[in-house]
């Protein structure tokens, strides 16, 4: 795909052939079988085992210059690639391959009392673009995944890790053909040029059904704002958890604990704890000492700095920040009615858990609480499609429409009608 | 409501008002039971009843100024109300509140090897602009629904139609306040300026979820090319009729003739019908015949002319038209593969029907076409909500995400994910 660059060709030139081809692909892979599609899965897992040689020398040059450029030690980390890495990818495209075909599952079936019977099936969405950073894994999970729900996908990974992309596309390719299915079904953006994020978020000619941002929150927020295309997404993850006064204190500190501490980087990590008042003088100082004991740094209300010396003071913006570090911001809430005004008015409608005995309380936060996912005494760490038994994810979205929470490949999939006459005619 | 514009507050403080107050309604009738929103449609359709002298007088005053501005007879059609038609729309209150309740609904259910039970559970999308043109009965119809999926509706009708609507309006929010429910869930924008429907389109900063427009093409172009949130929505039905070698001849003809003729003006009318050559020595002619025996114009390729005198030749452009109107395009293809390919480049993804009587040729053409309706051996005039047996319907939509086909209340949801733990934490 490079040559198109090397002959000089214009990135919109560019763009619009990716698009067409990957309109042309999702064609096929509409009505490709489920064995086609696990058997092409299965040949890319080979190819990128056969090609890890390559993979891992184009990956050095890609963390030769970015060392080279001074990327921080965390940047470099998501970029390289590391022989068991590669072999995890390639894990991770046959247990793709094992999950269920979502495509052509019947949804929902009814019949008519005028002998109609109505299906409603589900089917490809069509043509996928996700655009992401420096992270060569993404490559073959995101192009697995679509490929698994019947879609083409359009890989538009960051400049950085460009060379590591490039070869684990050509494995991916390699093995569609193999497969016999249009090698065109996983296509990567072979330009570094911002514009041709432009022209993917403008939806090349009708030619893109969907883009799913998977990256920090500027480059989302640049997606959700500039996309004439529907968008899978979420801008940030101020996940919350809620200590009741029912609480069991010993549930409470292990899973306020696992939510902020077990990994503070990802968007279902906790950024904020509330306590109901009611149990603040028993509950607020073990919670706290708890997180402490962990290293996490408590920003907190005056009111719970007067109960517990040694707090920083909060901030109005914490309130509503997503660390993705080892800060905390607590405070104290009137009940599960203050916990729910609070996260209505400074949550990002991701992810929040309850931590209570008491079943009525529980169902009021998971009901009158509008964001993606609602635990009841469960860490807000268990918000991720593999943790709910979906497989892999290509990302977590807070939109209502379509896809929430976790997205699989049972999301990646739009429906049709199919109806079934003796020759009806309406009335 | 109209005192805001006595007031001379502006157009956009208004707009963000209303923007506001809906929001405010949805939290509340997000969590509204089952029993509250079905008492307050009924007291809805009572006062729609009790009001029935006002609303005819405030139509009576509309109808007057459209035949004054020389507006055309079907639209003064559309838009003139009798007591009739008043009871109708009381009637389809009912009819709506005896539908089953969407929110709340388990739509999955399972669990996790570490104890977790995780339920997806059907939620409203929050607020629901509705963007119509001049007929009042719209305006029931389409608050009803939203209220039924606990939706906030903000209706903006056409301004032809205002005075109607302001009183059938006044009348609903008289029933909500009844029900104990907010009279904010039913809005209607007070102002004919253009300009409502531009800032409704940008989403009234953060306070429209959903945009459906209902009316004429151009209407549905200027949503779909400047709305900034999602829109359900068709740009128009370019239905086909594909008539098989394998087809009886006999029900081909009644098909045909009910797709095209039964109503021409609606987006399920057939719009073009497609004969495979195997069986034009023998089915094209009566088909033709039977459709002009009804008084419908005949524009055909040459192959069909001069198989057929009498028709008159089809411009490329006719292939994809949407007459809503008594013409046809009539052209021949090579079986189910050429009536696929040829739906595929001059369709528009709304319904396509084939009659045969080969059960694998069928198949192939419901599979294979991404529409979002497809028939075998009936009408394509069957798409319509009401014929799905989904109660009313706001719209159809030709999208890809989250609503497509029939838009009901089933489909004007959200969802959200309940987890119910015993304290898991993630390993």
């Amino acid at each position: 795909m490079t040559t198109h660059v090397a002959d000089g060709a214009s990135v919109d030139v560019v763009m619009d052939d990716i698009g067409r081809r990957a309109r042309a692909a999702a064609r096929s892979l509409s009505i490709a079988s489920t064995a086609a599609k696990d058997a092409a899965l299965a040949a890319m897992a080979v190819e990128i085992r056969a090609t890890t040689p390559e993979i891992l020398i184009a990956n050095a040059l890609d963390v030769a210059d970015g060392k080279a450029k001074g990327l921080s030690g965390s940047f470099i980390d998501r970029l390289i690639l590391t022989e068991a890495r590669i072999e995890a990818m390639a894990a991770g495209l046959e247990a793709i391959a094992a999950l269920g075909d979502p495509v052509g599952r019947v949804l929902a079936a009814w019949d008519r009392p005028n002998g109609l019977h109505i299906e409603r099936v589900a089917t490809p969405l069509g043509v996928i673009g996700i655009i992401y950073e420096s992270r060569p894994n993404v490559t073959a999970d995101a192009g697995a995944l679509c490929l698994k729900s019947g879609n083409a996908a359009i890989l538009r990974g960051g400049s950085d890790a460009l060379r590591s992309s490039v070869a684990i596309v050509a494995a991916l390719r390699r093995g569609l053909a193999k497969a016999g299915l249009p090698e065109d079904a996983v296509q990567l953006v072979p330009v570094a040029d911002r514009t041709a994020v432009g022209l993917m978020l403008a939806g090349l000619s009708g030619n893109v059904d969907v883009i799913v941002p998977r990256g920090g929150k500027s480059l989302v927020a640049r997606v959700q704002s500039d996309a004439r295309v529907p968008v899978f997404s979420h801008l940030e993850g101020i996940c919350h958890v809620y200590v009741d006064a029912a609480a069991d204190l010993a549930m409470a500190e292990k899973i306020v604990v696992n939510a902020k501490m077990r990994r503070t980087g990802i968007c279902g990590a906790a950024e904020t704890l509330l306590v109901d008042r009611a149990c603040a003088a028993t509950h607020l100082a073990p919670l706290i000492a708890a997180l402490q004991a962990k290293g996490c740094e408590i920003r907190a209300s005056d009111e719970v700095r007067a109960l517990v010396p040694g707090c920083v003071a909060a901030s109005e913006a914490d309130w509503s920040t997503e660390y993705l570090d080892a800060i905390i911001t607590v405070g104290l809430v009137d009940g599960v009615k203050g916990a729910i005004d609070h996260i209505e008015a400074h949550g990002s409608h991701h992810t929040e858990a309850i931590v209570t005995e008491n079943a009525e309380t529980a169902a009021r936060f998971m009901n009158e609480i509008d964001s993606a996912i609602l635990l009841w005494n469960a860490s807000t760490q268990f918000a991720d499609g593999g943790e709910f038994g979906m497989g892999a994810e290509i990302g977590i979205a807070t939109g209502k429409m379509h896809a929430r929470g976790p997205v699989g490949v049972d999301q990646l999939v739009s429906f049709k009608y199919r109806v079934r006459g003796t020759g009806q005619v309406r009335p």
